[in-house]
């Protein structure tokens, strides 16, 4: 069992051993966020949408609907590391599809509950994404033996990164300017990506393959890190074991408010999943 | 006041003027959809999502953030004309941003509460959206009286589309052949867009501005309507009077499931809001 199965096993409250399937139920299931998935002080966000992601679809896989078609999170506050309750209720049961929101919470010190993140997903099944008949195709990047490995001892932001233990992240050279000061300006940025822990990808962790690493505002030379207002991502396929390939850029800088654009490609070429998000920057000399 | 203002113009229960503006806080406005905002029997989606943004908005202008930055919705159920309610709860007050969970609900002709829309949103002021460090310039596109107008009376299918006696659109011929029963096949439409009452364009009506047209499935082919899952927008800027340009294109379709983009522009040629979805979609052949 990999390290990401181990925070996406919850155990469902009230003797349910699989979540609450029907409309207008509401289960919580509890979990805990080791701090293996720190950056910095706070739990990924990645990895808070897997998780909330990974238990509305374990309620909703009764009803035929176990795979996560379509999201979106709300980033509400910091999760640190330790014991973490996923509130799911489910909005609708349809034919095809099924709606659940999910709420990701701490118990504080002080003894109340925290949201951590606010998530509404639709559930179906991926095998309906089939054939493609048109998708974003995957960008030349060198293999990953060729690309630069993304580890802690890189820098001192990179330091404070406890996740890079666990992901084997390889940047496209022609990305990776930031990492030595010099950003390119374009706003893209590419990396392989697997986990270290031998996990193959699969549709479930695609939603913290799409936040797993650096903002793309670090090639605008914007410094630390960018927060992120709200992410919406969409599952388009089930990945093939092996690599992951991620595409981040950005089109859109307005102010202090950044869109980013995240693509996933498996092994074979296939667009996975997209994201998008917006979020706070700022920009060097602004 | 022009007709979407009167869709706008809430009115908050139990004798508050500007509902909720502190965290935890619910509070609850009505008004009322009129059959203008039909497409066929259900009202228009962003309808809905506008609707539900302009309640919270109204809430949070008290602690200095009156303007929607992102948004997600899901869309539950179709909305008949008639009464509706808006719930609105505050699940964050920040110093740059606040969040707000939105559920738009009708009573049925049961006595039950139907929901129609989950939305969250994230709320702030778009006076930070300043300046323009980059975004998508928009297409070149003859100027509306060399469009297409699209009226009820140009198809049996436009004919159920009472917005379009509200709506004043004009397509680009280039990306109207789907009228004529001949699809382009590239999936990209645009077209310019105004309010017939002569009400100009606000931040308040681009939610629903990214959702009042044909889905770019008519492009691909695919007749009838393409039912939205999710729909994710930003605002990204005030918009300037006078016509607004829109583009919905698409560059992912796998099996059923469609990717719809849509930017919208402002009469200087500025970006002012995009939105992505997900929809359902039948590809002709298919």
């Amino acid at each position: 069992v990999g390290e990401l199965d181990e925070v996406l096993a919850l155990t469902w409250g009230d003797g349910a051993s699989s979540g609450p399937s029907e409309f207008g139920a509401v289960g919580v299931a509890r979990g805990h966020l080791g701090e293996g998935w720190l950056i910095g002080h706070a739990i990924n966000g990645g990895v808070l949408m897997a998780l909330g992601a990974s238990a509305a679809a374990s309620g909703l896989a009764s009803v035929g609907h176990p795979d996560l078609l379509t999201w979106g999170a709300h980033f509400l506050s910091a999760a640190p590391a330790g014991p973490v309750e996923v509130r799911v209720e489910v909005l609708r049961v349809g034919r095809t599809v099924s709606t659940a929101e999910i709420r990701v919470v701490q118990q504080g010190d002080d003894g109340r509950s925290h949201e951590r993140v606010r998530m509404t997903g639709t559930f179906g099944t991926l095998d309906r994404a089939e054939p493609v008949h048109r998708a974003p195709a995957p960008p030349e990047v060198p293999g990953p033996d060729s690309c630069l490995p993304a580890t802690r001892d890189s820098s001192p932001l990179a330091a404070v990164i406890a996740v890079l233990d666990r992901l084997d992240a390889r940047i496209d050279p022609s990305t990776a300017g930031f990492a030595v000061g010099r950003p390119t300006g374009r706003g893209v940025i590419r990396a392989w990506l697997r986990m270290r822990d031998g996990r193959e990808p699969d549709a479930a962790m695609l939603p913290y393959a799409v936040d797993a690493l650096m903002p793309v505002s670090f090639d605008l030379g914007a410094p630390g890190w960018a927060p992120t207002m709200e992410l919406t991502g969409q599952n388009l396929g089930r990945p093939a074991p092996g690599w992951l390939l991620l595409e981040m850029t950005t089109d859109t800088v307005v102010g202090d408010l950044l869109v980013e654009d995240v693509c996933v490609w498996d092994s074979t070429g296939r667009l996975v999943a997209r994201s998008r998000q917006l979020a706070g920057v700022r920009l060097p000399g602004s």
